[in-house]
């Protein structure tokens, strides 16, 4: 069975909602990203994974892999017939990695990363700067447009789904993007993510408490 | 014919590593990334992609693709025989995706980016926080091996030899690494990868000039 390492409403939420919409049972480790302890057992989760960041998802061979771009098509990839990635070859596959890439690039690690650990105001206003000429190609992206890449859901989804929610608590408004309202919403609409969303909200509510 | 938008030394120089490795004839147009004019006609870079930054890949059909990860998988799956990435389904196709995802979140956007278009300095330091531990999880994949993935040359060490090039340049010193000293001059000694870094060294230095 694959199990996932992740803490609650980080990156690793997209990971959840892979697996859930593929269809896949998994066991689930809450790896806690700042004392780096695995909940589980109050092991040292960098003995997982040297990098000490979720998600982390174990394969039933043992192997690790780590990077949400990577650990997505992965998922996807183990129910084609689901179409949660366009098959391998398909001009929509580099799409979709180019999204990922963004997601992972230019909005988690430029934007939302900085605004969550960066420890002064100043850094986190550098880190701003461009948030807004950011969001605006995902928005541009969706008008008159239903997913990121094709027709139907996909993993890229999944990850700007994520993104969306957390740049609400990092404070950036996505009002001012009605595409992206709309979009929110079909997004939270999808039972498997409205569960996978349920379970980790849950358990941060628990935690924060 | 392919076509590749590109700045001298930065990350599109990947791309550009890739496409010559693949024995790909390309057009290659420079792109200010400063000044967002096109070299060629001083036409405006942002109506080729919105986003202003390269790299971008212009297939034969006009479809833009950007995005360093997405450009050098599209490349490489080219030419299926000369193993530039491993084949999708592959175990290792997901290992090369996520060194690509690493490369691009945690050491160009998590660190060079900040280090070259963050302006104070305190926004600077931040971002320079975790190099050292993230450079090191490289650093460690490579301890006894000749490349990121399997053992052969794949696109993701063209994206990690021009990483370790700016690693340099945004004051990081990587003899600290021998694995990674050794590494890049492997890198250094592959004739494509000379030629690509030769070109692109020379138009910086004219630009700079
Ligand atoms: N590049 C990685 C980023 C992973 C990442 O930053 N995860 C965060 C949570 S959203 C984390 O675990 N941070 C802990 C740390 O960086 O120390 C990916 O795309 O998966
Ligand atoms: N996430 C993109 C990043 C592309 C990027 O940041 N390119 C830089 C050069 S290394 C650029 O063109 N910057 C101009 C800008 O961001 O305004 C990728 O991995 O390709």
């Amino acid at each position: 069975m694959l199990q996932l390492y992740f803490f609650p409403m980080a990156c690793s939420l997209a990971s959840r909602i892979a697996l859930m919409e593929a269809g896949i049972e998994a066991r689930y480790h809450l790896a806690h990203i700042w004392t780096k302890k695995v909940l589980d057992d109050d092991s040292d989760f960098r003995v997982v994974s040297q990098k000490g960041a979720v998600p982390v998802l174990v394969l039933e061979n043992g192997e690790r892999l780590t990077e949400s771009a990577a650990v997505l098509q992965y998922i996807a990839d183990r129910k084609p017939e689901l179409g949660l990635a366009p098959p391998p070859g398909d001009l929509d596959r580099y799409r979709l990695q180019e999204w990922l890439s963004f997601i992972g690039t230019e909005i988690h690690k430029g934007f939302l990363f900085p605004t969550f650990w960066y420890k002064d105001d100043a850094s986190k206003a550098s880190a701003r700067e461009r948030i807004w000429q950011t969001v605006s190609v995902a928005a541009a992206r969706l008008n008159g447009r239903d997913y990121l890449v094709g027709d139907r859901f996909t993993v890229a989804d999944a990850h700007l789904a994520w993104a969306l929610m957390l740049l609400r608590s990092a404070g950036v408004d996505i009002a001012q993007w009605p595409e992206l309202v709309d979009y929110l919403a079909r997004m939270h609409a999808r039972p498997h993510v409205k569960a996978a969303v349920g379970i980790e909200t849950q358990l941060w509510k628990k935690m924060a408490a």
